[in-house]
Protein backbone atom coordinates (compact mmCIF):
# COMPACT_ATOMS: atom_id res chain seq x y z
CA UNK A 1 0.00 0.00 0.00
CA UNK A 2 1.74 2.91 -0.93
CA UNK A 3 -0.39 5.16 0.91
CA UNK A 4 0.23 3.74 4.08
CA UNK A 5 3.68 2.92 3.76
CA UNK A 6 4.75 6.78 3.32
CA UNK A 7 2.93 7.15 6.82
CA UNK A 8 4.53 5.05 9.00
CA UNK A 9 3.34 8.03 11.92
CA UNK A 10 0.20 7.64 10.74
CA UNK A 11 -0.25 3.87 10.82
CA UNK A 12 1.66 3.52 14.28
CA UNK A 13 -1.39 5.94 15.31
CA UNK A 14 -3.86 3.84 13.83
CA UNK A 15 -3.00 0.81 15.39
CA UNK A 16 -2.09 1.89 19.07
CA UNK A 17 -5.51 3.23 18.52
CA UNK A 18 -7.38 -0.35 17.39
CA UNK A 19 -5.57 -1.41 20.80
CA UNK A 20 -6.87 0.98 23.11
CA UNK A 21 -10.04 0.73 21.65
CA UNK A 22 -9.82 -2.97 21.78
CA UNK A 23 -8.90 -2.81 25.59
CA UNK A 24 -11.98 -0.31 26.08
CA UNK A 25 -14.21 -3.06 24.49
CA UNK A 26 -12.85 -5.99 26.65
CA UNK A 27 -12.59 -4.45 29.66
CA UNK A 28 -15.91 -2.30 29.75
CA UNK A 29 -17.64 -5.36 29.49
CA UNK A 30 -15.80 -7.61 31.62
CA UNK A 31 -15.74 -5.30 34.77
CA UNK A 32 -19.34 -4.64 34.52
CA UNK A 33 -21.56 -7.49 33.67
CA UNK A 34 -19.35 -10.59 36.07
CA UNK A 35 -20.05 -7.65 38.36
CA UNK A 36 -23.48 -6.96 38.04
CA UNK A 37 -24.23 -10.78 37.49
CA UNK A 38 -22.90 -11.31 40.67
CA UNK A 39 -24.27 -8.17 42.25
CA UNK A 40 -27.17 -10.07 41.30
CA UNK A 41 -26.88 -13.51 42.62
CA UNK A 42 -25.18 -12.63 45.93
CA UNK A 43 -28.75 -10.96 46.58
CA UNK A 44 -30.56 -13.78 45.75
CA UNK A 45 -28.05 -16.75 46.91
CA UNK A 46 -26.01 -16.91 50.57
CA UNK A 47 -22.83 -18.97 48.60
CA UNK A 48 -20.45 -17.44 47.47
CA UNK A 49 -19.20 -20.56 45.84
CA UNK A 50 -21.81 -20.60 43.50
CA UNK A 51 -21.46 -16.61 42.57
CA UNK A 52 -18.02 -17.43 42.16
CA UNK A 53 -19.00 -20.34 39.87
CA UNK A 54 -21.68 -18.22 37.80
CA UNK A 55 -18.55 -15.56 37.49
CA UNK A 56 -16.17 -17.90 36.29
CA UNK A 57 -18.76 -19.29 33.57
CA UNK A 58 -19.73 -15.89 32.61
CA UNK A 59 -15.98 -14.90 31.97
CA UNK A 60 -15.22 -18.04 30.07
CA UNK A 61 -18.52 -17.30 27.87
CA UNK A 62 -17.89 -13.86 27.50
CA UNK A 63 -14.59 -13.47 26.65
CA UNK A 64 -14.41 -16.38 24.16
CA UNK A 65 -17.65 -14.98 22.54
CA UNK A 66 -16.81 -11.15 22.63
CA UNK A 67 -12.86 -12.31 21.55
CA UNK A 68 -13.97 -14.49 18.61
CA UNK A 69 -16.48 -11.86 17.42
CA UNK A 70 -14.09 -9.41 17.27
CA UNK A 71 -11.65 -11.47 15.14
CA UNK A 72 -14.61 -12.31 13.08
CA UNK A 73 -15.60 -8.83 12.39
CA UNK A 74 -12.06 -8.08 11.53
CA UNK A 75 -11.29 -10.82 9.51
CA UNK A 76 -15.30 -9.54 7.56
CA UNK A 77 -13.82 -5.78 7.50
CA UNK A 78 -10.30 -7.69 5.72
CA UNK A 79 -12.12 -9.70 3.25
CA UNK A 80 -14.68 -6.79 2.36
CA UNK A 81 -11.94 -4.68 1.44
CA UNK A 82 -10.28 -7.45 -0.23
CA UNK A 83 -13.12 -7.73 -2.37
CA UNK A 84 -13.99 -4.16 -3.06
CA UNK A 85 -10.90 -3.49 -4.26
CA UNK A 86 -10.38 -6.62 -6.62
CA UNK A 87 -13.84 -4.88 -7.73
CA UNK A 88 -12.30 -1.40 -8.21
CA UNK A 89 -9.15 -2.95 -10.27
CA UNK A 90 -11.69 -4.89 -12.58
CA UNK A 91 -13.95 -2.00 -13.07
CA UNK A 92 -11.40 0.69 -13.67
CA UNK A 93 -9.75 -1.47 -16.66
CA UNK A 94 -13.85 -2.88 -17.89
CA UNK A 95 -15.86 0.34 -17.18
CA UNK A 96 -13.55 3.13 -17.21
CA UNK A 97 -15.65 5.90 -18.18
CA UNK A 98 -18.36 4.80 -15.30
CA UNK A 99 -15.34 5.14 -12.84
CA UNK A 100 -14.26 8.84 -14.75
CA UNK A 101 -18.09 9.83 -14.17
CA UNK A 102 -17.88 8.89 -10.05
CA UNK A 103 -14.35 11.07 -9.59
CA UNK A 104 -16.40 14.22 -11.10
CA UNK A 105 -19.54 13.22 -8.48
CA UNK A 106 -17.18 12.75 -5.83
CA UNK A 107 -15.76 16.38 -6.19
CA UNK A 108 -18.94 18.14 -7.37
CA UNK A 109 -20.50 17.32 -3.68
CA UNK A 110 -17.58 19.77 -2.71
CA UNK A 111 -18.85 22.29 -5.65
CA UNK A 112 -15.95 21.45 -7.82
CA UNK A 113 -16.51 21.63 -10.94
CA UNK A 114 -15.68 18.96 -13.84
CA UNK A 115 -12.67 21.36 -15.53
CA UNK A 116 -11.25 21.72 -12.10
CA UNK A 117 -11.27 18.16 -11.12
CA UNK A 118 -9.88 17.19 -14.79
CA UNK A 119 -6.84 17.54 -14.01
CA UNK A 120 -6.72 15.33 -10.76
CA UNK A 121 -8.32 12.68 -12.99
CA UNK A 122 -5.97 13.11 -16.08
CA UNK A 123 -3.37 11.87 -13.09
CA UNK A 124 -4.76 9.36 -11.48
CA UNK A 125 -5.71 7.61 -14.88
CA UNK A 126 -1.29 7.54 -15.26
CA UNK A 127 -1.17 5.69 -12.19
CA UNK A 128 -4.11 2.43 -12.12
CA UNK A 129 -2.47 1.99 -8.52
CA UNK A 130 -2.57 5.27 -7.53
CA UNK A 131 -6.99 5.09 -8.87
CA UNK A 132 -7.92 2.32 -7.32
CA UNK A 133 -6.07 3.96 -3.87
CA UNK A 134 -8.11 6.77 -4.35
CA UNK A 135 -11.40 5.49 -5.22
CA UNK A 136 -11.09 2.67 -2.10
CA UNK A 137 -11.04 5.70 0.19
CA UNK A 138 -12.67 8.30 -1.77
CA UNK A 139 -15.45 6.80 -3.21
CA UNK A 140 -15.92 4.14 -0.78
CA UNK A 141 -14.49 5.30 2.17
CA UNK A 142 -12.91 1.75 3.51
CA UNK A 143 -9.12 2.10 4.74
CA UNK A 144 -7.01 -1.37 4.50
CA UNK A 145 -6.99 -3.19 7.55
CA UNK A 146 -3.37 -4.05 9.10
CA UNK A 147 -2.32 -7.60 8.94
CA UNK A 148 -2.91 -9.62 11.99
CA UNK A 149 -5.49 -6.95 13.21
CA UNK A 150 -7.77 -10.04 13.52
CA UNK A 151 -6.22 -12.31 15.95
CA UNK A 152 -4.52 -9.30 17.61
CA UNK A 153 -8.02 -8.03 18.11
CA UNK A 154 -9.57 -10.80 19.54
CA UNK A 155 -6.59 -12.22 21.88
CA UNK A 156 -6.88 -7.87 23.29
CA UNK A 157 -10.50 -8.05 23.77
CA UNK A 158 -10.57 -11.66 25.09
CA UNK A 159 -7.84 -10.82 27.93
CA UNK A 160 -9.14 -7.66 29.00
CA UNK A 161 -12.73 -8.96 29.40
CA UNK A 162 -10.60 -11.61 31.71
CA UNK A 163 -8.55 -9.30 33.16
CA UNK A 164 -11.56 -6.93 34.01
CA UNK A 165 -14.12 -9.77 35.17
CA UNK A 166 -11.78 -11.26 38.03
CA UNK A 167 -11.72 -8.05 40.20
CA UNK A 168 -15.38 -8.29 41.17
CA UNK A 169 -15.28 -11.73 41.74
CA UNK A 170 -12.08 -11.51 43.95
CA UNK A 171 -14.03 -10.34 46.89
CA UNK A 172 -16.41 -13.42 46.43
CA UNK A 173 -13.38 -15.78 46.59
CA UNK A 174 -11.59 -14.27 49.81
CA UNK A 175 -14.60 -13.69 51.75
CA UNK A 176 -16.99 -16.60 53.00
CA UNK A 177 -20.83 -14.61 53.62
CA UNK A 178 -21.93 -13.42 50.26
CA UNK A 179 -23.88 -10.59 51.25
CA UNK A 180 -20.07 -9.17 52.97
CA UNK A 181 -18.45 -10.16 49.47
CA UNK A 182 -20.87 -8.03 47.77
CA UNK A 183 -20.22 -4.91 49.74
CA UNK A 184 -16.49 -5.05 49.20
CA UNK A 185 -16.97 -6.19 45.57
CA UNK A 186 -18.69 -2.86 44.76
CA UNK A 187 -15.87 -0.70 46.27
CA UNK A 188 -13.18 -2.23 44.62
CA UNK A 189 -15.14 -2.20 41.49
CA UNK A 190 -16.59 0.87 41.37
CA UNK A 191 -12.61 2.18 41.70
CA UNK A 192 -11.66 -0.23 38.98
CA UNK A 193 -14.31 1.68 36.64
CA UNK A 194 -13.35 5.00 38.04
CA UNK A 195 -9.51 4.34 37.41
CA UNK A 196 -10.69 2.60 34.03
CA UNK A 197 -12.82 5.30 32.94
CA UNK A 198 -10.44 7.95 34.01
CA UNK A 199 -7.79 6.46 31.58
CA UNK A 200 -10.07 5.98 28.93
CA UNK A 201 -11.09 9.06 29.03
CA UNK A 202 -7.69 10.63 28.59
CA UNK A 203 -6.86 7.96 26.06
CA UNK A 204 -10.01 8.38 24.10
CA UNK A 205 -9.83 12.37 24.16
CA UNK A 206 -13.35 12.37 26.37
CA UNK A 207 -11.41 14.18 29.45
CA UNK A 208 -10.95 11.95 32.10
CA UNK A 209 -13.82 13.11 34.70
CA UNK A 210 -16.50 12.96 32.29
CA UNK A 211 -15.60 9.31 30.99
CA UNK A 212 -14.67 8.04 34.20
CA UNK A 213 -18.42 9.33 35.57
CA UNK A 214 -20.10 7.38 32.80
CA UNK A 215 -18.25 4.22 33.33
CA UNK A 216 -18.74 4.11 36.76
CA UNK A 217 -22.41 4.86 35.81
CA UNK A 218 -23.00 2.36 33.27
CA UNK A 219 -21.71 -0.26 35.84
CA UNK A 220 -23.86 1.12 38.56
CA UNK A 221 -26.70 0.93 36.93
CA UNK A 222 -25.95 -2.63 35.08
CA UNK A 223 -25.35 -3.82 38.63
CA UNK A 224 -28.74 -2.62 40.12
CA UNK A 225 -30.60 -4.10 37.31
CA UNK A 226 -29.09 -7.63 37.44
CA UNK A 227 -29.13 -6.97 41.66
CA UNK A 228 -33.06 -5.98 41.80
CA UNK A 229 -34.23 -8.46 39.22
CA UNK A 230 -32.65 -11.46 41.07
CA UNK A 231 -33.55 -10.48 44.44
CA UNK A 232 -37.03 -10.35 43.16
CA UNK A 233 -37.16 -13.54 41.55
CA UNK A 234 -35.61 -15.18 44.09
CA UNK A 235 -38.12 -13.31 46.61
CA UNK A 236 -40.73 -14.74 44.19
CA UNK A 237 -39.55 -18.04 44.16
CA UNK A 238 -39.41 -18.21 40.39
CA UNK B 1 -24.71 18.92 5.65
CA UNK B 2 -24.68 19.98 1.83
CA UNK B 3 -22.69 16.37 1.03
CA UNK B 4 -25.58 14.22 2.96
CA UNK B 5 -28.42 16.36 2.10
CA UNK B 6 -27.67 15.31 -1.63
CA UNK B 7 -27.57 11.44 -1.49
CA UNK B 8 -30.99 10.84 0.26
CA UNK B 9 -30.41 7.18 -1.12
CA UNK B 10 -26.39 6.80 0.77
CA UNK B 11 -27.60 7.77 4.22
CA UNK B 12 -30.96 5.45 3.68
CA UNK B 13 -28.28 2.77 3.29
CA UNK B 14 -26.00 3.92 5.90
CA UNK B 15 -28.77 3.72 8.60
CA UNK B 16 -29.89 0.15 7.41
CA UNK B 17 -26.58 -1.01 7.97
CA UNK B 18 -25.41 1.03 11.18
CA UNK B 19 -29.21 -0.62 12.03
CA UNK B 20 -28.12 -3.94 11.12
CA UNK B 21 -24.83 -3.92 12.40
CA UNK B 22 -26.74 -3.04 15.88
CA UNK B 23 -28.73 -6.39 15.91
CA UNK B 24 -26.11 -8.31 15.15
CA UNK B 25 -23.83 -6.78 18.20
CA UNK B 26 -26.52 -7.47 20.97
CA UNK B 27 -27.61 -10.62 19.42
CA UNK B 28 -24.44 -12.18 18.85
CA UNK B 29 -23.90 -11.59 22.31
CA UNK B 30 -27.13 -11.89 23.59
CA UNK B 31 -27.67 -15.79 22.11
CA UNK B 32 -24.30 -16.70 23.02
CA UNK B 33 -23.15 -15.73 26.44
CA UNK B 34 -26.67 -16.52 28.57
CA UNK B 35 -26.57 -19.54 26.40
CA UNK B 36 -23.03 -20.84 27.64
CA UNK B 37 -23.09 -19.48 31.18
CA UNK B 38 -26.90 -21.36 31.53
CA UNK B 39 -24.86 -24.87 30.17
CA UNK B 40 -21.93 -23.64 32.42
CA UNK B 41 -24.36 -23.66 35.48
CA UNK B 42 -26.27 -26.47 34.47
CA UNK B 43 -23.36 -28.84 34.55
CA UNK B 44 -22.43 -27.65 38.36
CA UNK B 45 -26.25 -27.52 39.60
CA UNK B 46 -29.15 -29.38 38.96
CA UNK B 47 -31.94 -26.37 40.30
CA UNK B 48 -33.50 -24.91 36.58
CA UNK B 49 -34.47 -22.51 39.26
CA UNK B 50 -31.03 -21.21 40.10
CA UNK B 51 -30.29 -21.37 36.13
CA UNK B 52 -32.84 -19.23 35.23
CA UNK B 53 -32.16 -16.61 37.95
CA UNK B 54 -28.60 -16.41 36.74
CA UNK B 55 -29.35 -16.43 33.22
CA UNK B 56 -32.00 -13.02 33.46
CA UNK B 57 -29.30 -11.32 35.95
CA UNK B 58 -27.19 -11.94 32.81
CA UNK B 59 -29.14 -10.61 30.51
CA UNK B 60 -30.66 -7.70 32.75
CA UNK B 61 -26.80 -6.92 33.24
CA UNK B 62 -25.23 -7.96 29.73
CA UNK B 63 -28.02 -5.34 27.54
CA UNK B 64 -28.11 -3.09 29.73
CA UNK B 65 -23.96 -2.48 29.59
CA UNK B 66 -23.79 -3.51 25.98
CA UNK B 67 -26.48 -1.00 25.49
CA UNK B 68 -25.04 2.34 27.06
CA UNK B 69 -21.80 1.11 26.06
CA UNK B 70 -23.02 1.59 22.21
CA UNK B 71 -24.52 4.59 23.35
CA UNK B 72 -21.64 6.08 24.78
CA UNK B 73 -19.73 4.87 21.71
CA UNK B 74 -21.87 7.04 19.52
CA UNK B 75 -21.73 9.85 21.30
CA UNK B 76 -18.14 9.92 21.81
CA UNK B 77 -18.34 9.23 17.94
CA UNK B 78 -20.72 12.41 16.89
CA UNK B 79 -18.93 15.16 19.76
CA UNK B 80 -14.96 14.02 17.89
CA UNK B 81 -16.78 14.52 15.23
CA UNK B 82 -18.11 18.16 16.14
CA UNK B 83 -14.81 19.01 17.77
CA UNK B 84 -13.03 18.45 14.79
CA UNK B 85 -15.10 20.00 12.43
CA UNK B 86 -15.14 23.57 14.21
CA UNK B 87 -11.15 22.90 14.56
CA UNK B 88 -10.97 22.81 11.12
CA UNK B 89 -13.69 25.45 10.54
CA UNK B 90 -11.04 27.56 12.61
CA UNK B 91 -8.00 26.04 10.79
CA UNK B 92 -9.05 27.48 7.52
CA UNK B 93 -9.29 30.98 8.55
CA UNK B 94 -6.54 31.14 10.99
CA UNK B 95 -3.98 28.97 9.20
CA UNK B 96 -5.22 28.50 5.24
CA UNK B 97 -1.61 28.01 4.28
CA UNK B 98 -1.34 25.28 6.68
CA UNK B 99 -4.62 23.51 5.39
CA UNK B 100 -3.43 24.14 1.22
CA UNK B 101 -0.37 22.94 2.31
CA UNK B 102 -2.83 19.89 3.89
CA UNK B 103 -4.72 19.08 0.57
CA UNK B 104 -1.49 19.18 -2.08
CA UNK B 105 0.08 16.22 0.39
CA UNK B 106 -3.02 14.41 0.28
CA UNK B 107 -3.55 14.44 -3.35
CA UNK B 108 0.38 13.84 -3.59
CA UNK B 109 -0.38 10.36 -1.40
CA UNK B 110 -1.69 9.31 -4.96
CA UNK B 111 0.47 10.75 -7.58
CA UNK B 112 -1.29 14.11 -8.14
CA UNK B 113 0.72 16.86 -8.77
CA UNK B 114 0.68 20.29 -6.97
CA UNK B 115 -0.12 21.88 -10.18
CA UNK B 116 -2.89 19.02 -11.01
CA UNK B 117 -4.51 19.81 -7.92
CA UNK B 118 -4.17 23.48 -7.83
CA UNK B 119 -7.58 24.12 -9.08
CA UNK B 120 -9.45 21.62 -6.77
CA UNK B 121 -7.76 24.01 -3.94
CA UNK B 122 -8.89 26.83 -5.86
CA UNK B 123 -12.71 25.40 -5.81
CA UNK B 124 -12.51 24.58 -2.37
CA UNK B 125 -11.28 28.14 -1.47
CA UNK B 126 -14.17 29.78 -3.10
CA UNK B 127 -16.49 27.78 -0.57
CA UNK B 128 -15.49 27.47 2.95
CA UNK B 129 -18.15 24.99 4.47
CA UNK B 130 -17.11 22.78 0.89
CA UNK B 131 -13.47 23.02 2.66
CA UNK B 132 -14.31 21.87 5.79
CA UNK B 133 -16.62 19.04 4.63
CA UNK B 134 -13.80 18.07 2.19
CA UNK B 135 -10.77 18.34 5.09
CA UNK B 136 -13.14 16.41 7.22
CA UNK B 137 -13.54 13.16 4.43
CA UNK B 138 -10.49 13.45 3.13
CA UNK B 139 -7.80 14.77 5.67
CA UNK B 140 -9.39 12.83 8.84
CA UNK B 141 -11.53 10.30 7.22
CA UNK B 142 -14.50 11.42 9.33
CA UNK B 143 -18.32 10.58 8.24
CA UNK B 144 -20.85 13.25 10.02
CA UNK B 145 -22.88 10.45 12.65
CA UNK B 146 -26.99 10.40 12.15
CA UNK B 147 -29.05 12.27 14.37
CA UNK B 148 -30.08 10.34 17.36
CA UNK B 149 -27.45 7.10 16.55
CA UNK B 150 -27.00 6.88 20.13
CA UNK B 151 -29.45 6.13 21.91
CA UNK B 152 -31.41 4.38 18.60
CA UNK B 153 -28.22 2.17 18.54
CA UNK B 154 -28.28 2.28 22.71
CA UNK B 155 -31.75 0.57 22.39
CA UNK B 156 -31.16 -1.79 19.18
CA UNK B 157 -28.13 -3.76 20.97
CA UNK B 158 -30.04 -4.18 24.26
CA UNK B 159 -33.35 -5.30 23.12
CA UNK B 160 -31.03 -7.88 20.27
CA UNK B 161 -29.57 -8.82 23.51
CA UNK B 162 -32.79 -9.43 25.51
CA UNK B 163 -34.22 -11.35 22.56
CA UNK B 164 -31.44 -13.21 21.66
CA UNK B 165 -30.85 -14.37 25.66
CA UNK B 166 -34.09 -15.15 26.29
CA UNK B 167 -34.11 -18.09 23.45
CA UNK B 168 -31.80 -20.52 25.44
CA UNK B 169 -33.20 -19.72 28.74
CA UNK B 170 -37.00 -20.85 27.86
CA UNK B 171 -36.19 -24.74 28.22
CA UNK B 172 -34.83 -24.02 31.64
CA UNK B 173 -37.96 -22.35 32.41
CA UNK B 174 -40.75 -25.41 31.15
CA UNK B 175 -38.58 -28.21 32.07
CA UNK B 176 -37.37 -29.07 35.67
CA UNK B 177 -34.53 -31.44 35.83
CA UNK B 178 -31.65 -28.97 34.51
CA UNK B 179 -29.41 -31.98 32.24
CA UNK B 180 -33.10 -32.53 30.26
CA UNK B 181 -33.07 -28.32 30.11
CA UNK B 182 -29.73 -28.06 29.13
CA UNK B 183 -30.26 -30.74 26.22
CA UNK B 184 -33.26 -28.85 24.68
CA UNK B 185 -31.27 -25.78 25.55
CA UNK B 186 -28.20 -26.85 22.75
CA UNK B 187 -30.69 -27.63 20.39
CA UNK B 188 -32.70 -24.74 19.92
CA UNK B 189 -30.00 -22.54 20.62
CA UNK B 190 -27.57 -23.93 18.37
CA UNK B 191 -30.81 -23.92 15.35
CA UNK B 192 -30.98 -20.56 16.42
CA UNK B 193 -27.47 -19.74 15.86
CA UNK B 194 -27.64 -21.39 12.40
CA UNK B 195 -30.69 -18.95 11.53
CA UNK B 196 -29.47 -15.85 12.96
CA UNK B 197 -25.69 -16.46 11.35
CA UNK B 198 -27.05 -17.50 8.07
CA UNK B 199 -29.11 -14.21 8.20
CA UNK B 200 -26.26 -11.71 8.97
CA UNK B 201 -24.25 -13.21 6.13
CA UNK B 202 -26.61 -12.72 3.86
CA UNK B 203 -27.52 -9.04 4.97
CA UNK B 204 -23.31 -8.58 5.29
CA UNK B 205 -22.01 -10.10 2.28
CA UNK B 206 -20.01 -12.62 4.05
CA UNK B 207 -22.45 -15.69 2.20
CA UNK B 208 -25.07 -17.33 4.41
CA UNK B 209 -23.44 -21.10 4.96
CA UNK B 210 -19.86 -19.55 6.19
CA UNK B 211 -21.69 -16.91 8.01
CA UNK B 212 -23.98 -19.33 9.62
CA UNK B 213 -21.22 -22.04 10.56
CA UNK B 214 -19.26 -19.51 11.75
CA UNK B 215 -21.98 -18.52 14.32
CA UNK B 216 -22.28 -21.89 15.49
CA UNK B 217 -18.51 -22.06 16.25
CA UNK B 218 -18.42 -19.39 18.51
CA UNK B 219 -21.70 -20.37 20.74
CA UNK B 220 -20.43 -23.93 20.62
CA UNK B 221 -16.88 -22.85 21.78
CA UNK B 222 -18.16 -20.56 24.21
CA UNK B 223 -21.03 -22.76 25.72
CA UNK B 224 -18.73 -25.68 25.95
CA UNK B 225 -15.49 -23.91 27.68
CA UNK B 226 -18.04 -22.68 30.25
CA UNK B 227 -19.45 -25.42 30.65
CA UNK B 228 -16.00 -27.44 31.51
CA UNK B 229 -15.14 -24.71 33.54
CA UNK B 230 -17.44 -25.19 36.02
CA UNK B 231 -18.29 -28.94 35.81
CA UNK B 232 -14.23 -28.68 36.85
CA UNK B 233 -14.72 -26.15 39.38
CA UNK B 234 -18.09 -27.71 40.49
CA UNK B 235 -16.34 -30.85 41.12
CA UNK B 236 -13.45 -29.65 42.42
CA UNK B 237 -15.67 -27.61 45.34
CA UNK B 238 -13.85 -24.38 44.92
Amino acid sequence: MSSTHSHPHVEDHFESTEMVRDVVIGMSDGLTVPFALAAGLSGAVSSTHLVVLAGLAEIAAGSIAMGLGGYLAARGDAEHYASERVREEREIVERPRDEEQEIYEIFEQYSVARTESEPVLSALKRNPTAWVDFMMRFELGLEEPHRNRASRSALTIAVSYVVGGIVPLLPYMLVQESSEALKLSVVITLAALLVFGGIKGQLTGTGWLKSATQTVLIGGVAAGAAYGLAKLLGRSGI
